[in-house]
């Protein structure tokens, strides 16, 4: 295909998990395109849910990378990772909780779930806060607490004492003597504040599908403990939305992340689609803008895709912009195609040949740029047949 | 899409060996398009390279299925299908050597190697000569003798008699003991008909390329008769060149069907790429003419694919029609991917996810709508880039 004729790519897939980073995935398929257009002008937008991946997708498209020291999980000091984006009307920090709290920091998780909490999350708002920013995104995936939010909220003021009038641990142990919450403490910037929570999680924070019953047992919560933790749970709740005067661990998303998800719901967070938050700061919109097709895609994809994860976020905006968009990922679930024949211009998944599992996580590289060659071939001859002079067009009728 | 636009597609797969006949193949394919295109053109095109299938592939588009009992190659009677393919010019035979002479024959199985033998194909070769038939296409895929193709040229005449002048039979055993060939019986009107070998088998008669050494195992050759068994080979081979004058053992082919290659050579045949001639029979050149796209394919695609297989005999006529055709496989071998995407607009395997090989069997014909499914969004999407009004053509530079 002559140089002059190069295509205007956006890829913009999110990472295949336990492979490949979203950054890698495209690559991986830039490199497979230029198989076919050397030339090709390729828009690089690595997507991410709010989960993790998240911090590095929105950096990969400008934003400034920083780093503080909190508290972790188990008590000790860790350095987390945030983002600054900064646009012209306004600044907004990006924070994964799991930077602070993740169920990979090896202290947190050396300590029983009921000794755990997320202060550090409260104290990196509260810097935050304390440096001017009033617009906070964060990501809830992959943390390693259930205690409600107890320590976040602790760290921007909340006073949690027990019968005697002594502070408490705002740990699931902790809260179990939590006798009274005062909010008069509360930092009242948060009020002034916009915080946008990301995740998928709709949980309450209490009951049979609140966070302890759902998630707690993941992240080391025995079976015999479910029952008196939710107990402690619903009391802390109780007792700080009676201080605070707002409502919150019965809202959808309340048990995302141990009641974190409770927690910045109580002093004003709001739930967006992190796939949605994430397209808007790297500027899916504007990528998309004039682009002459897309790639999307994702470890596995199931029907779980279309609740607004980040393929069928980025197919909505490709669709919006007029842009056809493929879908490339891992594993494609035979039952969701007919679902996904509505949205995506053909899914594809990586294996070439039968193929285990393990092989195709060890070759994604390789299996992606491959699949990614082969689809821009059906494009390229397609959008050849209209090119060549009197070559014929398909047949009407 | 509108049905005012549908476009027409070539389905021309050879068969999905183990899994799925051409037939079937193209049906799935047909399903697949049809639900993106759901009246689009289907020309149905069923390929084989002249092993298992050509007979099918053949009538699949015309002639007419015959049968005739002819002697198998345990020396008992069966029923053999052949097709007659009448242009208005003439009239051709298609014979599968299998039909008669098949591994799949338990009678001819039962006996020991030393004891099969051809004639079966001289016989229906003999019928059809009565019958008029001068031109023969004949494939040698799937035999379970390895006579030298002596039973054929004695059941058209060729004489075959001991140090004693009896008769002897035309087996690997009954030529150990063969001291004369005489060539005057031998039927005149094969020197007036056009026959036409398809195998990829290269292979000289005899020596350590030769059919008995290097198809003889797979046969039931012993290790130990492999030797003995060459020497007859060629003694026999030199009788009967010197016979008839002609010389055919040396030839590539020679040792194709335990041998056939050879006598049909010595009685003029010459060999033709399968693929060619069932292309050829089943006016693929005429399905081609005016198509839009065009799919082919097989059980697995590599390198040796280049070689004159179908799949590649399609792509060459459809480059030649002006046809994009894109290749839908069992499996495609990543190594072959530079030198098929210089064939093919577009190489596809089956697995949508990791994938035994049982399991991609067991569920191919889902698999493989699903796939063509995919692949004609592509298509049907870049297509559409041309024909909605106001839409972005891809850009220029």
């Amino acid at each position: 295909m002559p140089a002059a004729r190069q295509p205007i790519v956006v890829i913009a897939p999110d990472s295949f998990k336990g492979s490949l980073d979203a950054q890698a995935v495209c690559e991986a398929i830039a490199r497979g395109l230029r198989r076919v257009w050397p030339d090709a002008g390729i828009r690089a937008c690595p997507m991410a849910d709010g989960g993790e991946g998240t911090l590095d997708a929105v950096l990969s498209r400008g934003g400034e990378r920083r780093q503080r020291e909190v508290t972790g999980a188990g008590g000790k000091s860790r350095v987390a990772a945030y983002g600054i984006v900064a646009s012209r009307e306004d600044v907004t920090a990006v924070i994964e909780a799991a930077e602070v709290v993740g169920i990979t920091d090896p202290d947190g998780m050396s300590r029983p779930v009921t000794a755990r909490a997320t202060q550090g999350i409260g104290e990196l708002i509260r810097a935050l806060l304390d440096a001017g920013v009033r617009r906070f995104m964060i990501g809830l995936g992959g943390s390693s607490t259930n205690d409600g939010g107890a320590g976040m909220l602790a760290a921007l003021g909340l006073k949690l004492v027990d019968a005697a009038g002594r502070d408490i641990a705002p740990t699931p142990e902790g809260l179990a003597s939590l006798a009274l919450v005062h909010a008069q403490g509360l930092d009242p910037r948060l009020a002034q504040s916009s915080i946008t929570i990301m995740s998928d999680v709709n949980n309450p924070l209490c009951g049979e599908r609140g966070a302890t019953a759902i998630f707690g047992p993941q992240k080391g919560v025995g079976a015999d403990d479910i029952g008196p933790i939710d107990d402690t749970l619903a009391r802390f709740a109780a007792l700080a939305e009676h201080a605070t005067g707002a409502r919150a661990a019965d809202r959808p998303g309340a048990g995302a992340a141990g009641g974190l998800g409770f927690a910045l719901q109580l002093v004003g967070g709001t739930f967006r689609s992190g796939a949605d938050v994430v397209a808007d700061l790297i500027g899916l919109d504007a990528a998309l803008a004039g682009a002459d097709w897309a790639f999307t895609g994702e470890g596995r994809t199931d029907l779980q895709t279309l609740l607004r994860k980040a393929p069928y976020v980025v197919a909505e905006r490709a669709r919006a912009a007029g842009v056809p968009i493929t879908l490339l990922s891992g594993a494609v679930d035979a039952a969701a195609l007919p679902e996904l024949g509505r949205v995506f211009a053909g899914c594809f998944a990586l294996p070439a040949a039968p193929m285990a599992l393990a092989e195709c996580i060890a070759n994604a590289d390789a299996l992606i740029a491959d699949r990614a060659e082969q689809i821009a071939r059906v494009a390229a001859r397609a959008w050849e047949q209209r090119r060549e002079p009197g070559s014929r067009s398909p047949r009407r009728g």
